[in-house]
């Protein structure tokens, strides 16, 4: 199943999207209510064509917060120090976590606004959780129980203020740094869910991966974070991005896609 | 102005609080609407003595998010190397600016849990600055117009986590890590408000100070978070602590005043 968010005329509301038989194409089931208290999410009875006039897509969820996890595959963590950006060659043993705030959330074809105070902005596609209901101090083998689906993400990053930005607030936080979209999937094949990336159109074979690859799997990362912080329904983890990462210019176009989902397109604009 | 949320048997609402001429208590006026929409705040009519049966004085706001500054006073920095806790012996040049989730806020008087796999937490007083209305790319001279007032803010640190945790996510954004109030203080002489602690009833002189050693001052802050995300009505700004930080432990009753707001008291308690 999956749920959208979109606005008609710039009223928002949640949709399921299903493909019409007939013609091959997406269109949007509008429900009343919201997905995370689902005996309220009722169809509206209105079907709109998913790029119908007035129509867009939004971020599928405002998250009262987005985690992330650095570092959380072997390959990006090779890449990231051959590339000179980290010393140590490996992975970390312990999860690496940090905090992106909803004002840096924005939806599917809405702009990456490029800020003037950086001159190295970096893509990285990663299978982004979606949490249903609220999860604190949850064990590993019900973790899953937690969440509603899963979507894209592209956690952008000013690479060149992470070093002098030490937590990261700046660097992973700056308005519009969490590309989120297109919609909640709630079936996926989330221990092996294909990411890829294509920059102007054209694949980036580098920057794909796959989350089989995860050092900690999305059941260890629900369980660590509802550990120590309450996760609230519609709260966020970004997964980690799979392998190499790459310069964003104004002007780009770039497109997350994970098999099972869709895809996540977003273009870069000057700030 | 002092304006403070309160439930009265479990339904939350904002009040002014007024000190009662004829007896010298304090008194919460309720009122309906939102203090971030002032011409929808109405007096309901109603009065309640502070301490009266079912009234509990809440955080004064849920903020979308709350942003700190890290060694913001020369003679905490010095304090901190001192301790063994940082290797530089002077405060950073640039503003260290962290974050902390909407669900780490308490308010007055609920417990902070400290949590099983920390061994090390410690108190931070500070001012903290709540923001009123929108604020994006806010010049310094008009940042002060973007603020609706000050609260008094615990920023509790498991400080054993801090090198493990290089984005602080854990050691500072635990569920309970923010205490705040007692309540927003609209007039405040922000530019020397004078900060104190006490432990157990005891004033603990080392912790104290007052917002006229900030080394980037409040405007400054503003301007500066503002500069890379939006600052939403009711979010906070921890402006950063004064001096010595120290332990607290199960049963301890830290106390953080700040002279013209009032006190906010919380209770440690063992998770």
């Amino acid at each position: 199943m999956r749920i959208a968010r979109f606005s008609l005329n710039d009223v928002p509301q949640y949709a399921f999207v299903q493909t019409d038989d007939s013609d091959g194409k997406d269109y949007l089931v509008a429900l009343s209510g919201f997905p995370f208290n689902s005996q309220a999410m009722q169809p509206t009875g209105k079907r709109y064509p998913i790029d119908g006039e007035g129509i867009r897509l939004l971020s599928p969820v405002i998250p009262s917060k987005v985690y992330g996890l650095a570092k959380n595959y072997e390959a990006h963590a090779v890449f990231m120090h051959e590339h000179g950006m980290t010393k140590v060659a490996h992975a970390p043993e312990d999860m690496m976590i940090f905090g992106k705030p909803s004002t840096s959330v924005i939806g599917p074809d809405d702009p990456i606004v490029f800020p003037s105070f950086s001159h190295d902005m970096n893509y990285e596609p990663e299978v982004a959780v979606v949490i249903g209901r609220i999860a604190k101090n949850v064990p590993v083998e019900h973790a899953m129980d937690y969440v509603l689906g899963f979507t894209c993400v592209n956690d952008v990053t000013l690479r060149d203020l992470q070093g002098s930005d030490p937590m990261w607030t700046r660097a992973k936080g700056f308005d519009t740094a969490c590309p989120l979209g297109p919609w909640i999937q709630t079936e996926l094949d989330w221990k092996d869910a294909a990411i890829s990336f294509t920059l102007n159109g054209e694949d980036v074979p580098g920057a794909s991966g796959t989350t089989a690859k995860l050092i900690h799997g999305i059941p260890e990362q629900i369980a660590a974070i509802s550990s120590f912080a309450t996760l609230l329904p519609g709260d966020v983890i970004m997964t980690g991005t799979p392998n190499a990462t790459g310069s964003l210019k104004p002007g780009d176009e770039a497109v997350v896609t994970i098999k099972g989902i869709g895809s996540l397109r977003n273009v870069v604009v000057r700030g």
